[in-house]
């Protein structure tokens, strides 16, 4: 590997982020718990969440108004207005939480500065994600920090052409084999995945990954061993 | 002027976009006339959008959140969860928004694409922006799309930091002063004033610009002529 550039994905690979949707979603069910079960309110949740994603994309804003409406559907418009209220509550909760990062992050960071340009390369709402990487404490680590809509084979291409450098010199390191590992391989990248112990609904692929370029380790430090 | 970039702000510069929240506003009143007048509604909204700008920043997804706390508050919660409904409706109306260029948009674009390098700087929502971008149909002729969550001093240094240029290098071209002449003035840049007939209240200035890298037109054809 002739590697010139690191890019970590943000949530779940740097910092805790699904738990703190899943505890949201707890809240949520609870609230809704004389309407239906919680495996109905999550799978109509789910399914509303995923209709909405052209329209709203990733982050709070919208997983809020997917809430909304998910509660109007699942109670025929009989829940309460105070409910409604308290959903736009636990989003703004989710913005106030602390960051919390991952373990051993900050060390492969330090460990990794001086080597190569480290980068971020997440999905997601702009502001939900500057916000997280300001609250972090680490965008110092960072020479360029890349929210995209979607990951996709045409945003990673895109980055490449930014970063100014062949797609081979790319490693891009991650929690989610769908949006951190398939289409970097795609366009010619490296993949190291680093799963987390929580992975949302959306981001699960059934795939085995068998490519030269691709490594799974079982926690972010190991990537030292090869790097 | 040696300029070599010229950013252009995308809302109500390239493209008609005001006149849909006003429009969207005005169903929003209408819903909600039983309960209060016009103004009362319009100061609340306004208000609230204002201290939700720091958790939903721009955009319409947050402009959807605060309709619907707007309509909780002034209702004391009495508004038929209908109502709300609709008021998600409202936003997914917008998103599905055609995009109307303004006029000699495409003319000064052509005129110009190949004696400088064209790009967008536009703040708000990053999944709103490209949809619009993407439905313009001038996507082609900028080299880059710069999507802030804030157009202040310290991104649009990042933004000429990233175009590899001085910064009098750079000549921005918007219809608010606040947002896409001051900072750049600021920075050193260029700007270009290109009034809109309709102007937020949050982006309204009082100041009047007195600076020798600073003009204002009343279309944008008429940048041609120093260009």
């Amino acid at each position: 590997m002739n590697l010139k550039v690191i890019a970590f994905d943000a949530d779940d690979t740097l910092w805790v982020n699904e738990p703190y949707f899943r505890h949201t979603e707890e809240q949520f069910y609870n609230l809704l718990g004389e309407f239906s079960s919680q495996q109905g309110l999550e799978r109509e949740l789910f399914k509303i969440e995923i209709e909405n994603l052209s329209f709203y994309g990733y982050g709070i804003k919208g997983f809020v108004l997917s809430m909304i409406e998910t509660a109007l559907k699942v109670t025929n418009n009989k829940i309460s207005t105070d409910v409604i209220g308290k959903i736009i509550e636990l989003g703004k909760e989710m913005m106030n939480q602390p960051i919390e990062l991952l373990d051993g992050v900050e060390e492969v960071l330090e460990a990794l500065k001086d080597k190569y340009r480290l980068v971020v390369a997440t999905k997601g709402d702009l502001l939900d994600q500057e916000r997280k990487l300001k609250k972090s404490g680490i965008s110092h680590y960072f020479h360029h920090i890349e929210i995209m809509s979607e990951k996709d084979d045409a945003n990673y291409r895109k980055l490449i052409k930014h970063l100014d450098i062949h797609p081979n010199e790319l490693l891009m390191v991650g929690n989610s084999l769908k949006s951190d590992i398939l289409p970097v391989l795609n366009v010619g990248g490296h993949g190291v995945h680093v799963p987390y112990h929580i992975t949302w609904a959306h981001e699960h692929i059934e795939d085995t990954i068998d490519d030269e370029k691709f490594k799974s380790v079982e926690g972010i430090r190991e990537i030292l061993g090869f790097l």
